[in-house]
């Protein structure tokens, strides 16, 4: 069986930590909410939660680990972060070290998980309206684009707002706000519509991150809050050390992405 | 004027800070967002929120100040959190050792204030919507109950739920619950229906805070998680120094009650 058509999260994550698959998890375990991650040094935890708290469009925290503990029982039986997901990256003094399958070797007792939310609760949520998402029907990475949106600063993070810009049908526009506006742990509602000079942004089609996609005649770019936003605050604060996923490759968690509060009842 | 009747929130936080209005907060500023209030020193605070995120819907976070700082930017334009409650409750080793009107004698260097949503915030949507809330109409304060559901623990910090009860007409049940779950920074949907039993509540006549209430024919009873459970959990945790506002003489902020998310834009 392909595990992208595995519905059992246990058996995806499974195959996660036996280092079977490493590949992207966009379209698997539909229904399931899943995460973007931030591992990082105690002595930094409480300044991003306040950064989260203060950004939560960005950066809506669904889940924070014991300090040292490797395992999220919040977000889903048996998780355990050093391994169970597909590939990481890792960061120190804000420049990127290595990527890497598992990090059994550089776990130690002062490290917290922030898991965050991402768009793909909102993007299937969209296709469940029949709203089209140009670059899941391109088969590319969603365009990200850096803003001229300040960040709320906490201790050291601070910076803009990164921007995902999906093109929607004129007639749909409110729809697909109303949607998107359900889900505040994966972003919530458009922060834009129109024109992309009103976010700093020159040219729709130099995305800064991701792939362009074309914009339509009688389609709206609008913009959603990034969940790269996070990562790239907590490279310019040049944290000693630092792990993330690698885009794309995300932690599969056993809650609903419909749940009312990301909380697993164990 | 009557301060009850000021629309200004400014003006109503003046005279709060100059201490000519130490009353409660109920049904003041329609429209704007009040807040519990829980500060505590620093080396508590990453556990304290960790708290919060596991049990949001009794403990949903809306600010968190930096440490040591009494302004809460985020929360509005010049809220000093030293006099601008009405009225504080100091615990020290989980007792309560005294109820003063401002804390400026007792700030410290290490304190950090958490603001947490609370309940007048979906009461005033029920309201609008018609939809009768009896301790409101009966003038005493909403019955609070002891539960028996577990908080996900988080350092020092544990306990059962808090909750209290509402009487519903049976038929404005559903829309009851989704009023409130539009509001998930004030407890949002209700935690359950019906049967007190089922929460291990004995009496739903003689609540363990606040007032009785009657549930008359063709009502039923509906439960929120209540705000008292932050309080409650951490006087029981017998933090050296902590202090929370008292009872019903909330924080008032800038924020509208119904923005998507409680960050004051100065």
């Amino acid at each position: 069986m392909n595990l992208r058509d595995e519905q059992d999260v246990t058996k995806i994550r499974a195959a996660i930590r036996a280092g079977s698959f490493t590949g992207h998890t966009s379209g698997m375990a539909p229904g399931k909410l899943q995460c973007n991650l931030a591992i990082l040094p105690a002595e930094y935890a409480l300044d991003f939660l306040r950064f989260c708290q203060r950004n939560p469009k960005p950066c809506p925290v669904v889940g924070v680990s014991e300090t040292g503990d490797p395992m999220l029982p919040t977000l889903g039986r048996d998780i355990d972060i050093r391994t169970d997901v597909p590939r990481y990256r890792v960061f120190r003094d804000g420049v990127l070290s290595e990527e890497v399958n598992d990090i059994n070797d550089l776990w130690r007792d002062d490290l917290v998980t922030v898991a965050l939310g991402c768009s793909f609760t909102f993007e299937n949520a969209l296709m469940r309206a029949d709203i089209p998402v140009r670059h899941i029907e391109d088969g590319v990475n969603v365009p990200m684009f850096r803003s001229n949106i300040p960040l709320v600063p906490a201790g050291p993070f601070r910076g803009d707002m990164v921007v995902t810009m999906r093109p929607i049908p004129e007639d749909l526009v409110t729809q697909a706000h109303d949607i998107s506006a359900k889900y505040p742990q994966a972003h919530g509602a458009p922060i834009a519509t129109g024109d992309p000079s009103q976010l700093g942004i020159a040219d729709l089609s130099k995305p800064d991150y991701g792939d362009p996609v074309q914009v339509r005649a009688g389609e709206v770019p609008v913009y959603w809050a990034c969940g790269v936003t996070p990562q790239n605050v907590l490279l310019d604060a040049k944290l000693p050390l630092c792990i993330t996923h690698s885009p794309g490759h995300m932690l599969i968690s056993d809650v609903a992405e419909d749940a009312e509060t990301p909380i697993y009842q164990q």
